[in-house]
């Protein structure tokens, strides 16, 4: 008996998850966490519009969804100034990736990105047997000019580019990603991930063509729309961009509530002010806690912190769990010099109070436990 | 500029869908159909205890739901007898089958299906390379010693069968299952798909041991379970298999709406014994308003009926588009000689009421346009 018969390349993938989700972290403890804070959920919520949309279609469940998703790509193209054929709807910003690195990537081909960024992406690169060149950040930024270099110098199909940046919160203008995008070598594609841009200041969105085929934009309804239990996001690119994506894409693959509550989130422009400013506030305390415990942060265009621990990766990895193991759900970079920070998700004002009474003690035990 | 540059094997695909939506048919015919007949979905809709629990889920949205789907995985381990191992859920059968494919099939390798059995299917082979095998239905039936026989002939990794069948609601019982997979090739994997499995007779499952890793089990929540919009499903096989899918699946793709609306489901069998009834009646009706106009029906384990137009597939297209004019959503087999039926989901009495009424003239129009 030989079993499943796997192709080399699955065979050769390891067994692993880009995250592992809170609700794990909950059982091995044995109790819940007291505060939400490590996957840059909004922990606002979104729209009681959107809310209400997702309870009334819950009785219309029985349905398919439809596949053209045209109602809300209208509605992303008044919004986005492009046209329905310019956008794709997809099961999250996670799920338009695994598209995307499918329909460009077959095994051997070179994909670049920044050492430390999204590891969902890089998932998806492995799982498709395409090549990773990793380029480190730059003073905490992604480095434009590095990936592009790299991208040239691989003959890459593929950069990754996430403005603003996770998990650092930094964000270059739009007027630089323009300049760099000047630079793109031919046939190279950039997927521009946007999950953060709502919380960026204005001029962080590069102005781009919709027709041009060279950049695949990617956004989300799971941060400032408060949406991440819904998995759905878009992709904005060239109509035969879009148009190609229908030769692998799961058509029936959306939740039709997920569909409705967009719907309704988009139209609610006041909440996500609202939003936009709640999350400002708690940037801020994050700030404020951080430096009552002699602790700096980074600037963040997003709805999370970094905060530097000011020492070494394991050092933040102690106070990391240290704040974990006292109920505050809580996540880092993942590479050197970045992984002298931890991440934090900007809270509701019990979360921060959760975050501000554990913070000294995690602090405490981490400077206990690692030698300096 | 040479745009994006896709692998070959991306480049050869076509742009179709596998299946049109009902919605891109309203919107064509400038007018909604009078009866959603033609997917398959419950018109009972799902448990209202699913439903009440899809409206609660609503305000917990802005969190990513749990990868792990630990709380359903528990759940339908209890109801199928294995351990939660044993489980994967995903975004529908659709979604399982994208994996499934993924996972086993290399440009190249073969796989065997049925001729006229599920297009989705075919569609995530084709997307992946795979070299499909269609082996023609025997009387009506999906010809599972054929299917086995071609799977040895050409190697196959995989072999594609539904039972109850769609589209023709055909059935094999599970001893005929049972019997066959002695004689599935080393090596070569059964995709059971078992969507309408809940609508058959006792005895049409097979018994398999889930640890089986020669079995991949497809069950959904979007048939019996009324939640097609929901998109989620789930895989039984062996634990090693089940692991296999955690180095490709799309680990946050679950919608929370969905968990939570599947875990009600599951727990409300006094719904789910309600629909069967109803689904029942619903077909007894289609068979009498069919027989009043002078065509038979063939029998059928799943929610639907498959309706003989006694002549060709021209004429059975006539009729489908004489309903489909008319405000009535059907659908039909794509090969012939199935393609002489349409296929007619099970309805609620005004569903069937106005196919009651739009039948006889479809009929005429058809015997007036395609001749005999």
């Amino acid at each position: 008996m030989t079993g499943p018969r796997y192709p080399d390349l699955i065979a050769a993938l390891p067994e692993t998850v880009p995250f592992v989700g809170p609700e794990v972290q909950e059982r091995a403890r044995g109790a819940l966490f007291k505060a939400r804070l490590g996957a840059n959920e909004s922990v606002f919520g979104p729209s009681p519009f959107a809310i209400a949309a997702i309870q009334d279609e819950a009785a219309e469940v029985w349905k398919y969804a439809d596949p053209s998703h045209l109602d809300l790509k209208g509605a992303l193209a008044a919004k986005m100034a492009c046209a329905p054929e310019n956008i794709l709807i997809g099961e999250g910003i996670d799920g338009l990736l695994g598209y995307l690195v499918r329909l460009l990537v077959a095994p051997g081909d070179a994909v670049v990105t920044s050492d430390g960024a999204y590891p969902t992406f890089n998932y998806h690169v492995n799982g498709y047997g395409g090549v990773l060149h990793k380029i480190p950040y730059a003073g905490d930024h992604e480095n434009l000019g590095g990936l592009i270099e790299k991208a040239a110098e691989v003959d890459a199909k593929l950069i990754y580019l996430a403005n603003p940046d996770n998990p650092m919160g930094s964000w270059h203008s739009g007027a630089a990603i323009e300049a760099a995008l000047e630079t793109l070598p031919d046939g190279c594609v950039l997927a521009l991930d946007e999950a953060y841009i709502e919380f960026a200041p204005e001029g962080t969105a590069p102005r781009i063509d919709p027709e041009d085929d060279r950049v695949v934009r990617l956004r989300t309804f799971s941060k400032a729309y408060g949406m991440a239990g819904a998995r759905i996001g878009y992709a904005i690119s060239a109509a035969p961009v879009i148009r190609a994506f229908d030769k692998i894409r799961n058509h029936f693959g959306m939740n039709r509530m997920a569909l409705a509550g967009a719907l309704a989130a988009l139209q609610d422009t006041e909440w996500l002010e609202e939003v936009l400013r709640l999350t400002e506030d708690a940037r801020g305390e994050i700030a404020r806690i951080a430096e009552a415990n002699g602790l700096t942060t980074l600037p963040s265009a997003t709805n999370f912190v970094a905060v530097d621990c000011g020492r070494d990766g394991d050092f933040a990895r102690a106070v990391l769990a240290g704040l974990i193991d006292r109920g505050v759900f809580v996540r880092m970079p993942f590479v050197a010099p970045q992984d002298r920070c931890i991440r934090i998700s900007a809270g509701q004002s019990e979360d921060l109070a959760v975050l501000e009474e554990t913070l000294p003690a995690a602090l405490a035990a981490a400077r206990e436990t690692v030698s300096a």
